[in-house]
């Protein structure tokens, strides 16, 4: 389903056939590693990004059969300089190559010509150098510096997703000043489901995305109504503090509509109390997969529409 | 200088010893070269990442006698994948053997620890892998957003730009929406001066500057007021449209406090008018220089202050 022109439709198509909308943030950190892929190696910046290659692709061939997208954070790669980043490249393919659609979580944007390259380099599998399927982008410098990613995104069926409201304790420094009546994270909403409705694909979405984060319930739960052609990536969930039910709000009656990340609760699973003594270091695949599946059946169980997903 | 431990007093004896605050943008832009740097490639990624190293390793050998820093624009190179990001660490470790001071422009963002992870890995000569001396930084995502960045700042001897009022058309979007009676980014720029001030060195700036376009003269003009402690990266100058004259109100009466860029109308100078016939294509370094000198006098023409400059 990868292969289909248009990102909404893909991401809906892997949603309905994985049965469930998690994914999983790649987020590799050096100290979290498992020791038996730090062991191995010295800290150079060289050796640090083979092992998180390692470390990242092994994920991948848990959670390629059970969820549907990946989204590597590009920090952690950037951090390593060079080397990170061929890391960062090697990542996307195989998760391409498992059967993935990956979101690549960059936070991007510029002006004019810069927007553009910012555009061309990340969106598409074949025309773009990080063949992503989608990026996340920042609106602070406004609308004319979203319309070259929309452009580039419908042109090559490629996706990104706009911060709206983010998951953080200071997201409301500016996000939640309030301005004519609402705050600011409603106007980029309002313009956001506008580009997403310009863009629509056959569920009803369109290319343009929204970030919008688990911890704040109530502002999902209204944003869903309030941008009925937007797809949602929900970050927060797990280690930041947001549940299944905090999630709810932001489905469709299809069970569309949101998908949610999961990093350090998934990727690091066997550092969690409740995986560690089950499996450990040494078996922390299993701790992986256990936790996937763990909050697979945590959202089917507070989704209301949870039972319209194939199960698969 | 720019082995001075604190960013904001490089900066400042960098523009007091070259005696003009300009800053070079290095954005490089494949269908944009001078013709005998594309004529040996073919047009794979490595090739033209190749030619972008070179071509902006060049303009660097010719203006690192003239201005005080250089800015490379990651996204060009980003838009060539892993191959461009190579061709970014070599220009940036050029620049800094030329004596040149070096701002990435990123507009890097994120939260908590992801935050941690951009500025670890871009801040700093010594211990980051991009060893830049500044970053340009988004401020949607709020106050706890840059922290990271201000502490690896202060901790390592680099700075940050914040964008505050950026110089494209939509910046009016969400900079100029008005709440409590004042635009928002009049609420960023409190906010990075607080921040400005709480890291100040010796000449009274700090590590945490702020990005104000060179086409809203007035506010930039009003943000110098406003905020005392707070380096300005000026963009806009030139090819958007902005004059000496407009970037003016900018300086304090040291002639400090703001670093003017100019990426196109210095860098692909053999392409404007003025000195095509001149030098044309195959001088196209002379062209270079001659554009970076006649922006040099039009900033000292118009600055007030221009006169405190020593005269290289």
């Amino acid at each position: 389903m990868p292969s289909q022109s248009h990102f909404a439709d893909a991401l809906a198509s892997a949603v309905k056939q994985r049965g469930n909308p998690v994914v999983v943030g790649l987020d590799p950190r050096w100290e979290s590693l498992p020791a038996g892929l730090r062991s191995n190696s010295d800290d150079s910046y060289d050796a640090k990004a083979h092992a998180f290659a390692k470390f990242c692709q092994e994920i991948i061939d848990v959670v390629a059969p059970l969820v549907p997208a990946v989204k590597p954070q590009a920090a952690f790669f950037e951090e390593l300089g060079p080397p990170g980043m061929i890391a960062l490249s090697q990542v996307i393919g195989h998760a391409q190559g498992r059967g993935l659609l990956v979101i690549v979580d960059g936070k991007r944007n510029d002006i004019g010509t810069t927007a553009e390259a910012y555009a061309r380099g990340y969106l598409g599998r074949e025309a773009s150098a990080w063949h992503a399927d989608a990026l996340t982008v920042s609106p602070y410098l406004g609308d004319d510096s979203l319309t070259p990613f929309v452009d580039t995104a419908t042109e090559r069926g490629a996706g990104i997703f706009v911060l709206v409201k983010t998951s953080n304790p200071g997201s409301g420094m500016l996000q939640d000043v309030v301005a004519h009546s609402e705050p600011i994270y409603c106007r980029v909403a309002r313009h956001v489901e506008q580009l997403a409705a310009a863009t629509a694909g056959q569920r009803g979405y369109g290319s343009v995305g929204a970030v919008v984060g688990a911890t704040y319930p109530e502002q999902l739960a209204e944003l869903r109504s309030a941008m009925p052609h937007t797809w949602f990536l929900v970050p927060g969930f797990g280690s930041q503090g947001g549940t299944a039910a905090d999630v709810a709000g932001g489905f469709d009656a299809r069970g569309l509509g949101a998908v949610v990340n999961n990093s350090r609760g998934i990727i690091f699973a066997h550092t969690r109390p409740e995986y560690a003594e089950k499996f450990g270091s040494a078996r922390w695949h299993r701790a992986v997969e256990a936790a996937t599946r763990d909050m697979i059946d945590q959202l089917r169980a507070a989704t209301p529409a949870a039972g319209l997903y194939a199960v698969p």
